[in-house]
């Protein structure tokens, strides 16, 4: 996997990048797709949901803020994503912490094609039927092996599964990587799990190993993340400067500190 | 008070603040809460803010950008959070400005426990049936006696006044405070009213005695805007070091700053 | 036209300016309105805005993130900026992507009176009805004289109209004007051109002749991205410094760095 040549992908094609995603971070969302080089839209009116994923090139879903309408507005997005071949992701965001949360997700994934999940250890877990608590939108430990748990919802959902934490895991039903990238600051400012969601969904639309677009784009974006936190004294200013470290990106930074591995 | 205690007790119990707030500032209001070291939730729909309550240690409402669907919202998340006795705050965002501001504020006072009423002079004035104007969602000049305004209101409707400004005022039946930290940018950014509320409900989630833990909130945010402006330019960059500086806050920066006086 | 003189005006009368805009750039939106000493206020609620925008001293509208149901509120929201003679600022955001974008802006243009439209490039050709295609909401070249474009849909709609870009032109239905100023890097941060119509609306609010104050306006918004873009490393900082450089903005700096030409 060439990760600076998905990278440079990104900026040469400028894909566009539909959203329906939650209110609290739909900027950082829309802006670090803009950072990225590419083209956010953001659209969740049902008479125009389906127009605007059938020229986009990927479409992220998240329910942060979800709704029952917005869900339908979803199920419409992706079944035109879907028939555009167009890659869709959604973020699993605070499954687990409501019954409206689980049941949404579910429709989802029943009644469209999710190329990619994406979710922190304890939603993933919780999509994958696994037992645990979340609390709120923050993840707790799931005391499992992930790995094992990414590629069991990979086979049964076949897509990709994305698991998001110090190490995030990706797993599609042939193979799986790590990435080491990333910083400890990232857990203490929010918006840097749907921005993933973002990141992943804008490699996407350039790739179509989306295995290996999920783990290159995360690797890019932690990486940044990595090169924001040295000149910043806190989440206010890290924020700032992570999109300006990914606007500033070079092929020198991702080769020497990407550390992507095959598992 | 020990003011410093309660701020370290936020950071240990990490609690789940629920919020239901308008979308012009949901972000910072979310932020402000994950960089105290606790955990924000933004859910509004109303098949799920009842379970999203009852797993919170707090609800915080905001008028800012309310429809009667949203206010509906509001009154079951509110008796969710009553009835699992965690503390609701209500900043009355914009109250005075419009007919439907009013009476929404007020069908909520009358229909949930409120424990925290929190706005600025103008708005609190409004809600304590004192004969002012809003302009926007701006304060004007109440030219009343405010500390009498708020032990009024406090009494009438059994709760904590908060009354934010250049000195905050806070009463509950029995003591009051003021707080005279903050600085003067504050009012040339927007969201610095707002995230008060969300500070305020971060620490009534771990104390009890809510009007000890809205001057202690307050002392801390406006502390951490105090040393913002110090190396800030401008609004914007003060907003960002508004963010780090709550997250670095210090013991002895508390305890040497702080204002904060029973009266 | 004294450039500085308006600029000096809204922050003497500090006007009250009504959005009903995306959810995307809605703090955004805001806080450029506060850092130009004026007083933002987002209302959305059919059973408000009418009462809102009355109290208003001009109206912004926004279509990025529309629904049906909230176009309702900006005809409301309109119709009693026109019957309190306040300014009404028409975004429109996305116009060409989809169907329902076209069909929404024709109805407000069409049910209300829209003083300024103001759009890109590709947006405004679409609303002037020349034949171009909209990616998502970012511009594409017209390959058409947009000075034509802009006096032609001045003089069909009597109306004042804003092209923004590298060049802004700005037209009504007797003089036009192109404003040079400007960064690059405004292209590469989401919220850039929501804020241009915020600022446009704000200077309406304080000086009658509509195409002036556009392009005033739009002078001192982009002096001051100049002037950010010397000190920032990338489109993070950029818009913070945004922030600060509209709020400390002097006579000199507009004065010596305006490029606005009648044209």
């Amino acid at each position: 996997m060439n990760i600076y040549e998905m990278f440079k992908k990104v900026r040469e094609e400028a894909p566009l990048v539909h959203h329906l995603t939650n209110w609290v971070t739909i900027y950082d969302c829309a802006n670090i797709v803009k950072v990225l080089g590419a083209s956010p839209v953001m659209a969740h009116a049902k008479e125009e949901v389906a127009e605007m994923s059938a020229i986009a090139s990927a479409l992220v879903l998240n329910i942060g803020t979800l709704t029952p309408e917005f869900i339908e507005s979803m199920k419409i997005a992706a079944k035109s994503a879907n028939s555009h071949n167009a890659p869709v992701v959604l973020d699993v965001c605070g499954a687990g912490a409501t019954k409206l949360r689980d049941d949404m997700c579910f429709e989802l994934l029943n009644e469209t094609r999710i190329d990619i999940i994406k979710g922190n250890a304890s939603e993933v877990a919780r999509i994958a039927g696994e037992r645990i608590q979340t609390k709120g939108v923050d993840s707790t430990d799931v005391g499992k092996d992930l790995i094992e748990i990414a590629r069991k919802l990979a086979n049964e959902r076949n897509c990709t599964v994305v698991i998001t934490g110090e190490t995030d895991i990706i797993a599609d039903r042939s193979k799986a990587f790590k990435v080491e990238n990333g910083h400890e600051m990232m857990s203490h400012v929010v918006g840097t799990g749907c921005m993933a969601a973002s990141v992943i969904g804008t490699f996407a639309a350039v790739e179509r190993d989306l295995a290996s677009a999920s783990a290159a784009g995360l690797a890019c974006y932690e990486i940044a993340a990595q090169l924001a936190a040295v000149d910043s004294n806190g989440p206010g200013t890290f924020k700032e400067l992570l999109f300006d470290n990914i606007f500033n990106l070079s092929k020198d930074e991702i080769e020497k500190l990407q550390k992507v591995t095959q598992i």
